[in-house]
């Protein structure tokens, strides 16, 4: 295959992203949103929002990184943020799902992709810090204006909310004083179970 | 409503992206593709296939073209590419649609966007052909990935789908040659209906 053909069939296979649900529902239509929209929303988010970030950041690769950051998932499924034992073997999934997914692409793209990833997951760089602020962000606004339905599915308390926040502020203070009073509020509206240990999300 | 109270009214007004249905089927899931989904798709092609362009291009602008290109169909609708008549008045509910969906933000956000989409609209500059010959693309490989599902549903032929080239040929020679391959092989393999006029689709 010349490099065009592997682009392409990366291209095909990446089209999975589309079939992976999460526990997220959605504002604009009654459904639970998929990785790959989510995808485009949160790299919408970037562009839109990057006036917000305490850090300096290259916005370009911001983007990459929010376009490529769930394409594991295609594998390795998403795990809910509130599912600790879900939680426990991500990387490894995750790693063995790059492996295959970005191993369909021509080597220097596969290593320059591979690297992107990396980089989200480490939250090292201020693209990543960024990036995953604004990942945890989104679904705070998804459930706050869909009156907390995930949350009320899996019995997620203020205290587990709340802990969304690190990552927020780590990238923009402004989004996380934002999505802390969401946070209360929801509370006060009972749209969070407070005080209750956290139910193993239901399928 | 401060700045970003009113990038979050667009962003959670453009969550209706999601529920905007396109008339391509898609290889990794068995239903029509939404517009946000093929948004984030066209966009990682601008990323990987930006090698084969034949223009200079500024890869951000693209990936900005890209995530927001079809914002417009949340009030206007997607027009399907063959649909002679759904697309003589499609510049216009844009428009009014661009004014809605754009005014939601800042003024000067507003400006920036309205900005990126009518450049797009107006394909002159290098981004703009690069990211509507990926826009043309995509859907190409998607029909012809799912045994010309789409092309038979509305009764296309190979006259039809060889204008697609048209657009892909502007932004890049290379993936205009193997679109035009894929073309002349749907023929051959019946997915397509030659010589025959388009039939209006049903919805």
């Amino acid at each position: 295959m010349n490099r065009l053909e592997k682009q392409i069939q990366f291209i095909l296979e990446v089209d999975k992203l589309k079939g992976v649900i999460r526990r997220s529902f959605l504002v604009g239509a009654d459904r639970l949103e998929n990785s790959a929209e989510h995808s485009w929303h949160v790299a919408l988010l970037a562009m839109t929002l990057i006036e917000h970030s305490d850090l300096e950041v290259d916005l370009l690769r911001v983007m990459k990184i929010l376009i490529l950051h769930d394409i594991v998932e295609i594998d390795a499924g998403d795990t809910y943020f509130f599912d600790t034992e879900g939680n426990a073997n991500k990387a490894e999934k995750e790693a063995r799902a790059a492996d295959r997914l970005f191993g369909l692409l021509p080597a220097d793209q596969e290593k320059e992709y591979r690297e992107i990833w990396e980089e989200y997951e480490a939250r090292e760089t201020n693209e990543a810090k960024f990036a995953y602020a604004l990942d945890r962000f989104m679904p705070a606004l998804h459930s706050y204006h869909t009156q907390g339905r995930s949350w009320k599915q899996h019995g997620i308390t203020l205290d587990r909310v709340l802990t969304l926040n690190d990552p927020i502020k780590e990238g923009s203070k402004e989004l996380a004083g934002y999505a802390e009073k969401l946070f209360y509020d929801a509370a006060d509206k009972g749209y969070l179970k407070d005080k209750q240990p956290i139910e193993k999300p239901g399928s």
